[in-house]
């Protein structure tokens, strides 16, 4: 494979490519690691697992840790420098794990030599910088994906299918909490390390972009470096709340939709969706029913039935984002997490930011209007 | 008993009380309860419980309440109005048991015809109207006390230990959450309902009002009644983030304290307080330390250690509640929970709903040293 | 009312009995209740929130425990005799709360007095005397009933629901344990403080009585009483395993049923049944399927699916089990827990009994068909 | 390496052993792993990760089984049988990770060809093969271990600490469930696929052999292979009760040990020990105490105090496990779960067998003192 022909014929790749994925599909895919600290280890596992990849070259600035991960992958290089890897021109895509300041540089060099990108989130940290790589990445003909890990999680796909089939009725709010004795980091902050999770689970869920943004946040370790944050996302018909810390005695990874027919609690430690058939009835008065309290024209009646664990397939997301990119890379399609995706997540925590900075003052987002 | 001969000698009854209260122990205090509602009974069961009582009256709008609840005390005299009960001068004191928006005028009848008071959280809408019938209380001598019934669980209190003998080091922020699905009420809203309760025992814990609050709020069930609540109390040191709803599958009471040595969950649900022996550290460089990151001059260490659960005696806050509101009476001495406390709790309600009306807006709070 | 008319007609009172009943449910009836200790209380407090119930007597050799009842009862009188309170003609039935070695001889004064009797379980120390008072009953027209309370519990007749209705396939197995740190009584052992609460359970969900009888039981607080069993009751097509202990750290009251299509979990501390869609199938060969090992002629299919906790209704089984009591002295019906059925459960406590006695020998119960 | 020289020299190895150890150190511990399906690979998994492992040989009836494992270890061979991998001489050390019935033939083979021999549980199907495969192997010079995984997990080690420092006071009892859903196998039954575990587990607690043993067991989805069990083993002092189940809708792994003065709960899933300040404690007459009731000369007293979970170090037994049996080869020390702890494991499941064949009938184990 190696350089894509730039013909920058928007969503998919040009002809040309679809004879390159054939070809491609009838080897391996060279991957370069960019990153192989915490999380980089992590993602190589997971490509490492599928039989169609081959991990060609680790890149770290510390030499120790590409060396630790190679043991398992005798057949990968080992280099501190990417610019230093791409010399190998077999290598087809790299994977970006590093530090999110560092991602736009990586990526764009990665682009600029003709590789497939896979960037972890976020993708970067402003929206426009999003867009200027999407735009060169479909100029070159190439895929540009970024790793928003839980839109692969099967629990997360099925809150989803429960929203769009009304089963919940009308969705009244989120609440998400993110809590863990952290792995404090000074490279990023707690609403940017662990923020586009919850922001790209909602925003899945919801299909638009909040009207405005609210974040209240806090720097007890390290000052300028929030590791407590509660964000505010209000839509015009719903509101979502994130709360993130890095400070807490238990780990928490839980989220909660309440709708007006059925409540849901995915609880990401365990695994599991809970579907409570819950919640208070507005009825209109002529009718008689059992414990209820009436306002006004309607009653308020309190309905507590079944509780229901659906079964739900075994899929690792990590391992299954890396078929995606892969699925991508063979056919040209584009990733379900693209760089409009990773756009749209950015621009929110952007606003948190700013919000953040203003002591939580209300932060309009400018365009609402988003295509799913 | 009867009437105070309103001295108004500051904390604490006059002289003629100390005899009066003397005379009061050889006999049971007459009691009379406005409000058979929901939580009416409670109180009731609570105070019927302790021997020096004696229920004399039951007052309702609703005659059926009022009776149901007579059947267990056929001692108790029905009635529609606090007027009517109060024409028997034997009554000694009044329990508010009411919607809200009814407690002054309830309190300031029982306070004019003599009665020492118990009234249910909140006290007042206003702080204002707090410090009304406080004076007017201390004018008369007479015990007027509010029902912050979480200041008489051991758990609570057991906290407030814990962060006054420095055992959690530096407090950095306490999170609570109060949801279940709730009894939802027309009469109040979510914020004056529960908020009272959270707001009471973060102050008891910090021991000083916040310096600033900020609410987001949301009503779907009834427009202009919040359902959903977040409250940000912003302190110089720390904040404590409250969280309320009546629309939530789950019954959570669950308050968590995260100290710079150690962490604490109380699950009031469970009754169960959990100390973790854990945090991050932060060590001056020269040092050299197991898992660790260092930034800049320092590192931070994670410490993840033992876990602990005391065990705390059995005590049922609203029967220790209703002592303590006997043992005011009887010796004369201040509540804990005294029309001050209310003032305060009140005011923060007061900034949490000037905030949400504004949308989340920040809210200052004028006098922010109190004694404690 | 008064004396039953003896005419001994089987099961259900006699036609004058029907005319009494009529003439009784005009008025209340009036209950004297002989133990005062820790359950009769519990028993007290269930009757006394029915309307049609009067406590018109409380006995206890402790008078002082009788008094304390007392206090919130002031209509009833106290004695230490329950000749005593059978002087007084106007007492209808009487609730038999005591150490179970007094039951037959408190129980046979009561229907000699012509009294109908609730008796605590178990009815009786020997299957004999179970039917010894269940004929004297009869013949005098009078209701008898064992507080066997866990037959008037939702969650335990969700479950024989279950199993009549074949959900739950070929039932396998069902285990139970019953353990906390016990109020360890010198009057009873576990087996027969406990033990009657699983065997009648058990005994009400399969219908028939075991073959046979293990039981290994252990005395660590008092010599020859039993404070740690296993018993062991084997059908024909299925095996019960019960575990009592009083020398436990945590309280657990769980019964697990385990089925060939579905098994259930029913925590009666969360007072849940939890409904697993779990099994291994059986699949003859010739058919190709997912994840299997095969055996001979068949493979092993395992089969985990969704899992369901039905909500279901409100109820105080003590509550509910008076309120048989009441309905059947009212319409002279048979009490689902009458006198057979104490029987049964007691035949099988004194099996255990005997096979504990030679080391957890197999005991073989004589009479195995049951009408049910 | 390669041969042992068979001085047989009792526990350790010749001092010509001391020096082919310090040889082999300096380079990597040639391993051939017998047995690709469910257990193996998580074996070469764990001893993979050790840097002086080198998987040299992959050994499976079904060459798929073995090629799978094989993609992640290039430097492995692949064969049918182990006389086939045994021709290269290089090869130091064998695991045998096959069906029980098959493991003395194996470890045999592996012996007398001079291999050191590490053998999953349980080692033997009787204490006499377990026996004779230790002579052997110490007439050879050679390590025989069996995988007795639990011997080096942190929570039983924490918990033998606490019962040999006398924390608990008086041990009463052991309760242990082990259940799931089950892989079940055709091989092996329950008893003798997860028995191993507890009963090594139970042995190392008390140190003694139990006096005696009962067995109930019941064979649902193949005959004649239980697939529930209930093992009792009496000791002098105590009982440990053993339930095992292939049929249940939840994982347990769950075990209990209740002293005179602490309770402990060891939770395997959630890998944490719970120690409770709990129990009842006897008290001589004379002295007055809070809530008691007298038997005799002495009263009981329930205390119920503080839960404490201690921080226990995170290791993974089976690389634990692998770790000592480098250990045991390099430095010639014995392993301390050799072949005299297996047969004292595989005496109690012999007698468990025994017992279940004659309907839990008590078996008495002939010899009861063994070293410690």
């Amino acid at each position: 494979m190696a350089k894509g022909n730039g013909n920058g014929n928007g969503h998919g790749h040009g002809n040309g490519k679809a004879a390159v994925a054939e070809l491609l599909r009838s080897r391996k895919l060279r991957v370069a690691v960019v990153g192989c600290g915490y999380w980089g280890p992590k993602v190589i596992r997971a490509a490492a697992s599928l039989p169609e990849v081959e991990i060609a070259a680790l890149v770290d600035l510390d030499l120790d840790l590409a060396a630790k991960v190679q043991r398992h992958l005798p057949a990968a290089r080992t280099t501190t420098s990417l610019t230093e890897a791409l010399k190998d021109e077999t290598i087809d895509a790299v994977v970006v794990a590093t530090n999110p300041a560092t991602h736009v540089e990586l990526a764009s060099e990665a682009l600029e030599a003709g590789k497939h990108v896979l960037v972890e989130k976020p993708l970067a940290l402003s929206a426009g910088d999003c867009r200027t790589l999407g735009s060169d990445a479909r100029e070159r003909g190439l895929t540009l994906m970024v790793g928003h890990t839980f839109r692969f999680s099967p629990p997360v796909q099925h809150v989803r299918e429960l929203m769009r089939g009304r089963e919940l009725g009308e969705v009244y709010y989120v609440d998400s909490q993110r809590l863990n004795l952290g792995r404090v980091r000074s490279d990023v902050d707690k609403i940017w390390n662990f923020g586009p999770h919850d922001v790209s689970i909602v925003q899945h869920w919801f299909g638009v972009q909040p009207v405005a943004v609210h974040c209240h946040a806090y720097d007890y370790l390290q000052a300028g470096v929030p590791d407590l944050a509660f964000i505010v996302l209000e839509y015009d018909f719903a509101v979502a709340h994130i709360q993130l810390s890095w400070l807490s005695p238990e780990k928490v990874r839980r989220m909660t939709v309440v709708g007006s027919r059925k409540m849901v609690v995915y609880d990401d430690v365990a695994n599991q969706v809970m579907v409570h058939d819950a919640g208070i009835d507005r009825e209109h008065l002529g009718r008689s029913f059992g414990e209820f309290q009436s306002f006004g024209e309607f009653r308020l009646i309190q309905r507590s039935g079944d509780m229901h664990v659906p079964r739900l397939p075994h899929v690792e997301p990590l391992q299954a984002q890396c078929q995606h990119f892969l699925d991508c890379v063979f056919t040209g399609k584009e990733p379900i997490t693209n760089f409009e995706e990773a756009a749209r997540v950015v621009q929110i925590l952007e606003a948190a930011t700013e919000s953040r900075k203003n002591g939580g003052e209300r932060v309009e987002l400018r365009e609402v209007a988003v295509s799913v």
